[in-house]
C-alpha cells in the first residue's frame, strides 16, 4: 500500500540523484487554450524522462534493504524498448551494480547506445512480449538478477509520484490546481500522480490522456477489469502497454477521467510545444495537452498542471 | 556608463515581466567535453530569447522617465528581422504603448506573426540596412516614436546583463566560474555579460563565440576599430551584425577572448543540445558550445557557464 510517507521517503531517497525540473508557464499556450497551464518538463530529467524517478526509487530501496542485511545489491534486470530500459541502467550505475536489459532487436540504435552508455548489458530478443518475458526469466535464472517491473511495482509508482509532488510544491499557486494531467500507458505515472495529488492536494482532479490507437486504459477504467486495446497503432510509442490490476486499482480510486486523442491531435500538440515552449518532447508526452486542446471548453479558466513525460525522440523521424 | 547599480536596477525593473530561467546541467555533455557545464537556457525566456530582457529594460526605463515628467510613453520603434523585433513589440505591450517594427519583407512569416501577436504594427521594407534605417526614420518622423536600438544602447545592454547575473547567482557554485561564454553579433549581450561578470565575479573570464561566416567581432577586437566581416554566410542568422563603438569598448575592457567556429561545428553543437538536453535552440545559441567543443583541451576540468541565447528556429529548415 502506498501512503504519503511512502512517497515522501521515495523523494528523499532519489533527490540527490535527479534534477528538480522547473515549472514552466507559457502565455501563448494559455491564450490559445483559455486555460492557466503549468508544465512539469520531465524531458529535462535525467535520462530524458520521468522514468528515472521510479527506476531509481526501486533500485535504491532494494540496495538499502540489502545493506540492512549486511549484503550489497546484486544485478537487476528488466525488459523495455524505451525509457524504462535507460532508467534501470541509470539507477544500477548509481548504486554500482550490474543491469541486464532485455531489449527487442528492433529497438532504435540510439536507445541501445544510451543503455550501453550507462554501463548495462543488453540481451537482444524478438520483438514480442513472450520473447521479452522469456529473456528476463533466462537472465534471472542465470545471474540471480532482481526484476524491476516498469509499472507493476509500488516502489516504482511511489518514485513516479514525485514528479506531481514537485509540480504541486513548486507551482506557487495561492489556491490548489483544478486539474493535474498525465498520460497513461501501464499506469505507473498516472497511479503515482493520482495518489500524491489525493494526499497533498485533495481538491484537485486527476485526468489522464490516452491515444485512440492504444485505448485500453479507458476500457479498463470503465469495466473495472484489465482490458486489451482493440488495436495498437499510435505515434505515442511509450503508451502501448496495458494496465496491471495494481495500477487499475489506484486509478479507479483516485483518477477522475480518461480522455482519448488521435495521432494527428498528438502530433499537433507536440509541434506546438516545440515551437512555443522551445523544448523537445516525445509524442507520448504531448497526449495530455492534446486532450486539453480538444476539450478546452471543459477546462476553460482553470488552473491545470501537465506532466510532460519525456523527450526521447528520434530527430530523423518527426511526425510533422 | 554602466555600473553594477545600473544592472541591479535593470533587474529589479524587468523581474516581474520575465521568466527567471533555470540553470541546467547535463552529465552527458560534461562527459563528452571534459568540462563542468552550466547552461542558462534563454530559449525558455519570454519571446524565446534573452532579447526580452534588454527590450524591456529600455522601454520600462523610458516609461518611468515619462511618468516622472507627468507624461505617458508614446510609441517605440526599431528595425529587426529577428528576436529584437519581438522583444520591442513585447515590451511595448507590457507598458501599453504602440510599437512600429520595420521588418525586411523577406523576414519569415512566423516572426511577422509573432510581432503582430504582441499587437505591434509592421512596416515592411527592402532587405537592406539602408532601407531598414530609412524605414525607421520615416516612422519616427510620422509618429514621434522613440528608437530602441538592438544593442547600441546602455539600457539594452544593462538588460541583457541580467541573464549572466542570474546564471552566476543561481548556479550554486562553491567557487566562481572559471569562464562564462556568450555568442557575439552586435555585442549587446556580450557587453552586458562581461560587465556584470566583472562586477560580481571578477575572477571569471568571459569568452565569446563567433561564426566564421560573420567574423567581424574578432577582427574589431584585435584592431580596436569597428570592422566589417570579410564575408557574411552563416546559419547563425542572429549574429550577422557588426559591433558599435560602444559595445567594442566594453568588450575590449572586459572580454578575454573571441573564438570562431564553422557552420558545420555550429550545426553539430545545436543537434547535441537538442538530443541530449531536450531543448530547442537556434543556430546562434549553439555557437559558444561549438567553440568549447572545438577547443575543449583549453577548458578541461573548468567550470563554464554558457548562455543559450534563444530558440526561435523554423522547424521546417533544420541544418541537420
Amino acid at each position: 500500500m502506498i501512503l504519503l510517507e511512502t512517497i515522501q521517503a521515495a523523494h528523499d531517497r532519489i533527490r540527490a540523484h535527479i534534477h528538480r525540473t522547473p515549472v514552466l508557464t507559457n502565455r501563448t499556450l494559455n491564450g490559445l487554450s483559455g486555460v492557466d497551464l503549468y508544465f512539469k518538463p520531465e524531458n529535462l530529467q535525467k535520462i530524458g524522462a520521468f522514468k528515472a524517478r521510479g527506476g531509481l526509487n526501486a533500485v535504491l530501496h532494494l540496495s538499502e534493504q540489502e545493506r540492512y542485511h549486511g549484503r550489497t545489491l546484486g544485478p537487476v534486470t528488466t525488459h523495455s524498448s524505451g525509457n524504462h530500459a535507460q532508467a534501470v541502467a541509470f539507477a544500477a550505475r548509481q548504486v554500482g551494480t550490474m543491469a541486464y536489459i532485455v531489449m527487442p532487436r528492433t529497438a532504435p540504435e540510439v536507445k541501445k547506445e544510451a543503455v550501453l552508455g550507462y554501463g548495462a548489458d543488453i540481451i537482444e530478443c524478438e520483438p514480442t512480449l513472450e520473447a521479452r518475458e522469456a529473456g528476463v526469466r533466462e537472465v534471472m535464472e542465470r545471474t540471480g538478477a532482481t526484476l524491476i517491473h516498469p509499472f507493476d511495482d509500488d516502489r516504482v509508482i511511489a518514485g513516479q509520484a514525485t514528479a506531481a509532488k514537485e509540480l504541486i510544491e513548486d507551482a506557487g499557486l495561492d489556491k490548489p490546481f483544478d486539474v493535474i494531467m498525465a498520460p497513461v500507458g501501464g499506469g505507473g505515472l498516472l497511479s503515482g500522480t493520482a495518489l500524491v495529488t489525493h494526499f497533498i492536494s485533495p481538491r484537485t482532479r486527476v485526468v489522464a490522456g490516452e491515444p485512440e490507437g492504444a485505448a485500453d486504459a479507458i476500457l479498463s477504467f470503465k469495466s473495472g477489469k484489465v482490458e486489451k486495446a482493440p488495436f495498437i497503432k499510435t505515434i505515442a510509442d511509450g503508451l502501448m502497454t496495458s494496465l496491471s490490476e495494481r495500477t487499475l486499482g489506484y486509478m479507479r480510486e483516485h483518477v477522475t477521467d480518461i480522455l482519448t486523442v488521435s495521432d494527428a491531435e498528438i502530433g499537433a500538440a507536440m509541434r506546438l510545444v516545440w515551437e512555443r515552449m522551445k523544448i523537445i518532447i516525445e509524442p507520448s508526452a504531448a497526449v495530455p495537452l492534446a486532450v486539453l486542446l480538444k476539450n478546452n471548453e471543459r477546462f476553460a479558466g482553470q488552473k491545470v498542471g501537465i506532466i510532460l513525460t519525456g523527450g526521447n525522440v528520434d530527430l530523423g523521424k518527426l511526425p510533422f
